[in-house]
């Protein structure tokens, strides 16, 4: 497998954790995001769209889509899961996942930050925008968890939940969202500090870190 | 089960056209979004973070986040199904239903777009801001069927990636996207129309419809 991405793409973060949760060792290919260079010609010819993170597979098949990525994963090297086995915890899971990938990280990411300052606001109104976005986001996500035990976001191993969470945490401190009332989040974030998967999937450990 | 939604929202349509592939009858409760009647004390009490839709099961617990519940519904109610069987496969109707429900629905929702009006910016501009978001995003979901058989998205059957793309050209049409050149995506939702589980889920079907 080879992992097309960015260090500090959360998409290609949550993919690089769930790799070393699973694992698997798959290459790795860096695409500089504010220089444009997912835009070249032979990214796009993998990903026609021009976005990481892209999984291309053993047998040639491009995945796109980060969330998709995760679910294939998940599917095709059950152990160890990333998901619960009940039915209901697994949309509850899922739901904490969506409420990053959907609600918080599209709103918040280059290109929509990009539209905004086209719109003739300067670095304090985009930056006000990135950090109100994570803030009322991760506020949503800390309630989600009122009643879930630790020392994960759903219990004692990490789940997609945890996945999402970590690269929006960093994403969160960088626009300046106090996160210190989180605690369930914070707990949650120590947690999967102490395993190797998400400690090695940092941004700041992959070879394109600036 | 009980469905708790908005005639308009896209994501609440979503889950009706599922709960009807399904051939699943849910009651439906409808709370007006323009007029703040998520925020209302009876639905915090469902959903803390005042979003629709918000899917109470006949066990008594209470899902959220649309992609969630169609994940869900795939799991306990596994027939018809809404994704293929092949994990490439399926990661590919994923991807699609994700370019839908992570980039492009969430960057034209209401909340953004009161979010773009509070910067300063009226009627034309917000709107120029919903019809370019649809615009781009389907033509990139137009992109992901080049190789694909229809008449549906993924082939002969609704896949997931129907029931996010027929909500979203809603959307692109209201905003004023031209959506005419996309060929793949018009033959999806004429071969939708045919399907009483899309027509029944019709926001001007609703008895909350204005």
């Amino acid at each position: 497998m080879k992992l097309h991405g960015y260090f500090r793409s959360s998409a290609s973060y949550r993919v690089r954790i769930a790799l070393g949760l699973k694992g698997l060792k798959a290459e790795q290919a860096f695409y500089h995001l504010r220089k444009g260079e997912q835009r070249s010609d032979n990214f796009l010819k993998l990903n026609p769209q021009g976005l990481v993170p892209a999984l291309e597979t053993d047998d040639g098949n491009v995945l796109t889509q980060s969330m998709a990525m995760l679910e294939w994963l998940e599917e095709t090297h059950p152990n160890p899961p990333m998901l619960p086995k009940d039915p209901i915890a697994r949309a509850k899971v899922r739901a904490f996942a969506y409420v990053i990938a959907c609600e918080i990280h599209p709103v918040q990411n280059l290109l929509v930050l990009n539209n905004v300052r086209a719109l003739g606001h300067g670095d304090a109104e985009v930056n006000e925008w990135a950090r109100r976005t994570n803030y009322e986001g991760l506020a949503a996500c800390e309630a989600l968890l009122a009643h879930e035990k630790g020392p994960f976001c759903f219990g004692a191993t990490p789940t997609l939940a945890d996945i999402c969470l970590i690269p929006q945490m960093g994403n969160a401190r960088r626009f300046g969202a106090d996160v210190s009332g989180f605690k369930r989040l914070l707990e949650a974030e120590a947690a999967c500090k102490n395993v190797k998967a998400f400690a090695d999937a940092a941004p700041e450990k992959q070879p394109d870190a600036e």
